[in-house]
């Protein structure tokens, strides 16, 4: 079964994606085809938007789904006169958290995903640069870091790492594992300081030669029964030093985040 | 006036604290305390989630107002006993979705943003390795980009393509115009042959100075009177050479990303 949705949005679209891909995934078997209208502010774009919609209604012969958080009432009511099924966010919401808050709505778009506050903003560009601008010989690097994510190479730390500082101002570093460190089963003495700030990621061995794989095939790297013995080496290692540790396999970058950020208790410098 | 606000989710809490945002940014000259709690997974959870929520309102005095995305409903149902305002993504939507799609839900935390699908996983994690491994110095870097972001140092290239990479699996190169390149009013050379695929950032010189400064006060390269000059240059080498450009002074690395997507018609790798 095949179903077309659209995000529409008068600003990015994050909330309509965001709210769209969490009820969507209630429904297995089924495949959308997903179509994001963002800025969708003037009444020229709600008028080509619902072109959109009507065509899709149109080839599909059923109404397409549209999730949509357009908070212009102007704009919201154009483009529900398409030929879609309407999930509105803020004609859901927005009456009873007026009446809830005693206070009227804007009714003109959110800056939710805007610039709203400049400490905010610098709080998220100095974590972001802290990941990219790491200099794992540097001692004084570790020194700022809010959490250090350890694990053998391609174990999934560098986009952890972006993610919380991109979503939640965290400032994560990132420590390979090497082999030789492996070996020795002795936590890196560099680490040492930090040792409450640490957090093991692991992943099983066949996914990690397949992800190795997939970027330097049929190196020794990607050697199954290397990465076997690394994998192992590894959890050994945190288990034996006490380092909080998560099999990351089967999990996307943003829960892995969300984990660590509950295991570790970390502070989020953005919401 | 000031109001505590839970996000409640029985996975990582993206949906309700994007749906929660995005409704709370239109509610202007209030305050709002942030609680995310997420995995709230077991009625043991529940129970330590209702406590919280009852908590707030004693302190409070007013009861607080809870976004949640809990597919399940017993979790659901349970949540709901506490002293709180309620808003749900699931109890809301899924009902008319159900009969829309004809198919009944899973009615068990959603993966939205759990790991869906191997490529798209493979895609996120390339684009990000892509942003973090640039070398600006080989030329076979820029061949690989869907993009290539221009602008003086500190113009928020750096967190805007980590945003395209995480959030859309696009490949977002990121080129520093030095100030020799601005004095002599060319496009650098390796440039040329990308010239579809770049994309200028702009910003105010008093707010590039102000962020220059936070990096490095009172060196000569948060000169306000070299920041005009560096923002000048730049802007009239996009102009002149035909290269689309943005002011982001005001936006958010949200706001930036989208914007790029729309500007350049990028194809998203992530849905």
């Amino acid at each position: 079964m095949r179903r077309t949705v659209f995000f529409i949005s008068g600003r990015t679209g994050i909330t309509a994606e965001t709210l769209g891909h969490g009820l969507l995934s209630q429904f297995e078997g089924m495949e959308f085809e997903q179509v994001p209208l963002p800025y969708v502010d003037t009444p020229e774009r709600a008028v080509a938007a619902c072109r959109r919609i009507d065509a899709a209604a149109e080839r599909d012969g059923v109404p397409p789904i549209v999730f949509s958080a357009l908070a212009d009432p102007v704009i919201r009511d154009r483009v529900r006169r398409a030929r879609g099924v309407f999930f509105d966010v803020f004609d859901t919401f927005i009456r009873p958290l007026e009446r809830e808050l005693g206070v009227r709505a804007l009714s003109a778009p959110g800056r939710s995903h805007g610039l709203v506050d400049y400490q905010a903003y610098m709080a998220r560009v100095d974590a972001i640069n802290y990941v990219q601008m790491g200099d794992e010989a540097d001692p004084r690097h570790l020194d700022r870091a809010d959490v250090v994510l350890l694990g053998v190479s391609r174990s999934g730390k560098t986009p952890a790492c972006v993610y919380l500082a991109l979503q939640f101002g965290i400032r994560a570093a990132n420590r390979t594992l090497t082999e030789a460190e492996l070996e020795a089963q002795r936590l890196p003495a560099g680490l040492e300081p930090y040792r409450d700030r640490l957090f093991g990621l692991t992943v099983r061995p066949e996914r990690l030669a397949e992800i190795r794989a997939g970027r330097a095939p049929g190196s020794p790297y990607a050697d199954a029964e290397r990465c076997r013995r690394e994998v192992e080496a590894a959890e050994t290692l945190f288990c034996n030093e006490g380092i909080p540790c998560l099999d990351v396999t089967c999990m996307s970058v943003e829960e892995i985040a969300s984990t660590v950020i509950e295991a570790r208790g970390l502070r989020r410098r953005l919401y």
